[in-house]
């Protein structure tokens, strides 16, 4: 670990007090911090690199902010191999496990090799229109598709592997990967799935019929939806970040994308200490 | 009932035939039928009011559609104590609760006087901006505040009465009457609630905290909502007919109004009857 | 306020500390503690009562406990007009609102009168065999059918005034005051229900058919159920606390109980605020 | 395929008619039908053998009955690689996918080689008392851990491949296979799972906390769970048919089994379409 990319989240008034901390404290063990152009403006750092080049260009993406924050550079690391170690700069959260106390351990551990990482796969949208590949995007979470705001529900026509499931009438649909499982799917009434099993979940929102459960599927499975309704305003939207707006008759393949990203891990946290924790399991 | 309102919904095509056959059948009874102008033209007829004019002129509103056709001139009937008698075009509906099968059955009864009604509290909902009062819509079924395409969530800070309930960080907010109880409020994870109980329901959509539950309260309650996010596209609708766009810190007062409406009820069927015919209850 | 009974939860070790501090702080004040016979065992009082005799010689009941605590006193003073007071023992209670660090400044505004109360209904359960009332209970919370423990299911064929409502085929059914609303009954998906709303819920527990929703019908509602599975373990539960085993064809009755209880609310502590420290509202 | 074991539902009235007709049609074609002695006693046929004999001395075990028929047999050809095929006497299965009308198509096919299967996992539950192993069951869809019908909750301390992971109180817990996500499961909120995913679920039944929802999790998981509440009349049950009564501190260990079941699949009829029916999916 010679160089790690540093990317902070402007806006959390603690990021440039932990920066000054923190980069004598890399120098000092030899080891290059690179920031992304924000993050240096904000640091009053050198040697800036543009955030799209950073996951090729070092050893390690540091990312200080929230699960929101590393969410958007996961996208961007998606087919480089380089891994992430998200430090939540308020409290815990399921992507960003670190906490602000343990960053120096957790770096020293990483300095010295002694982590674990996990590997998380992601999703692959692709719209088709008329037959035309015209959009492509990434998630580490989920592709959901979702009315606009003064629609009374959405039609969508849904394939799995070129067989007919169903025609969600619904104010949308959520494909997530295990990880974005405790993410919008939980809320939708969509179940927990460990981050290593190989699924993907299929959920409605708000489906106007009650049997339509999320269900849970092999993520090698070929998804695919066609936007019926003549909603103008119906959107496709990655990890709740980028949108796109569909058509009527758009086509959506959802797929588990052929990149991972890889995820360090914080020392002695496991996976479900983090969901009593967050959700409040022990409590009422 | 000596002149009848006829409402139909357009775009069905029996409502053309079951006109031609229902005006002479009206007629030949010594009842006039007014119908509205879209009305009118769809059959031929003469002597056509404003669909706005019409719960003034008659004594009874027909409403040949669906629940969706039925809410529309239910908001329009609000302040008149005119019955509405609904006739559901393909099926049964919660509140078109006569099949076409049951039509002249119904308006004979109608006719001789023996019939059963029942009285529905409507809502109202008043938006305030910077302290000013500036749009009040009416709806039957229920008031809807919900996010934009885009945006992740929307915060609507919550008062009942005058006191705190919480932050609701959801997708968005219902009020629904018990009428609405049965439509988007279900698949939200609402309760059913039986028609004339005096309550309405507050229900949040996909809401992060998972403990966040629809609260049934009673239907003198003020509610306050505050529209705390800054996503731009937030907007109320009623009854997912009428949309208001709505601005940070706009007040959103929802009550019941003062008046309510008057339904016909289907002869010889009770509520629990068209819930286990609609939702399917006695199969899986 | 001249006698206050006194019942207090025997299992908790605060108990004794608690009751040897508070004795002559009510003598002191004139006033005289009335225990029942087990709580003055614990605390070396004298001057017990049987407890089913303590409502009718006291002015207030002080429950020193649980919620569970304060339920089994509440069926116990069903009847009697006399006031509970319900301290909580370990934290906060839906029911027992007064928690230990105010129960003095609490007994004091008792004792100067100014205090408000919350009426609560109760149900009455009767259980019907071959025609003939064999058994009657009362219940502040909820009156539960559940199956036993190697039953499958069990069918519970369900009128409402008279109407038949459906054939539940579920692991139970829960009849719910609006109190009892925040018990069982909202781990089986049903919903807050305000304290004041004259209101039942009817919620199937674990139900085959996923339509079958709860229900909130008009607390004046006469319920009746005929048990209709065999399962021969079948059992009527009040409150969680008293139990009746219910034989093929036992018909259960349940409606709101003639008289109310009357609870003393904390000061200053409003419903919501109650269920924001409950359900963690604000945090996930 | 020479020789079919043939096991029906003996209750059902149609059984008997159809296995005269069923007999002579095999007969025909050169197979041999070997019946269980109940089924041999039902339709007057000799060469009965033990059911616990039947899955070692076929090429096939043709199930006549329901879903609950066909559990029975998948528990006992467990460790025998005998494949399955069940043909509903009432409708259609998720396991019985077959209907009568289908029977003779369907054998035809199969007679002829021209079928398609499906491999299904069960679980083993393992029960340990004080260390000593002292049960051990097999389950195709479910074991189900569950409060007796007097207790107000349970506590189960459950650990996954030795991290402990939360302890439920609940009515219960439900381990399911993906066979069983469309069973009990799916009434207590579970997703549903597809065949073939390599999937276990951990559903709580009614769970206290609310937060506490279903979680997924690979079938290489070996779930660990301490029954650690003092009711007596706590019970492990398989696929809702076998139970066996737990004590305090019991420790129930569950794994996917080693061996798995081989279903015959309908011709022509894939899962979402079973899905479609059952669940009344495109109505609302």
């Amino acid at each position: 670990m010679k160089r790690i990319g540093i990317i902070a989240k402007l806006h959390k008034p603690e990021a440039k007090a932990i920066l000054q901390e923190l980069l004598p404290w890399l120098m000092a063990r030899g080891v290059e911090a690179v920031p992304d152009e924000e993050t240096a403006k904000l640091a009053g750092m050198t040697g800036a690199q543009p955030k799209p080049d950073l996951p090729g260009l070092v050893d390690l993406l540091l990312v200080l902010g929230g699960d929101g924050t590393l969410l958007s550079v996961a996208r961007l690391a998606g087919t480089r191999d380089v891994p992430i170690l998200g430090v939540n700069l308020g409290g815990l959260g399921f992507l960003t496990e670190v906490t602000l106390e343990e960053i120096y351990s957790t770096l020293e551990a990483v300095l010295q090799g002694t982590y674990e990482v996990t590997q998380r796969i992601l999703l692959t949208a692709t719209v088709y229109r008329q037959g035309e590949r015209i959009a492509e995007y990434v998630a580490l979470n989920d592709a959901v598709i979702n009315k606009g705001v003064l629609a009374r529900m959405i039609e969508l026509e849904t394939y799995i592997d070129g067989r007919y499931v169903t025609t969600f009438r619904a104010d949308g649909l959520i494909l997530s990967t295990p990880t974005g499982s405790t993410a919008y799917c939980l809320a939708a009434g969509g179940p927990i799935v460990y981050p290593t099993l190989r699924a993907l979940v299929v959920a409605p929102i708000c489906p106007h019929t009650l049997t339509l459960r999320p269900i849970v599927i092999p993520d090698t499975a070929k998804i695919e939806i066609v936007q019926n309704s003549t909603d103008e305003n119906t959107c496709l939207t990655m990890d709740g970040q980028v949108g796109f707006t569909l058509r009527h008759r758009d086509v959506i393949k959802v797929v588990r994308s052929d990149h991972t990203i890889t995820l360090l891990k914080a020392p002695a946290k496991d996976y479900f200490q983090i969901l009593r924790t967050k959700l409040h399991w022990g409590e009422r």
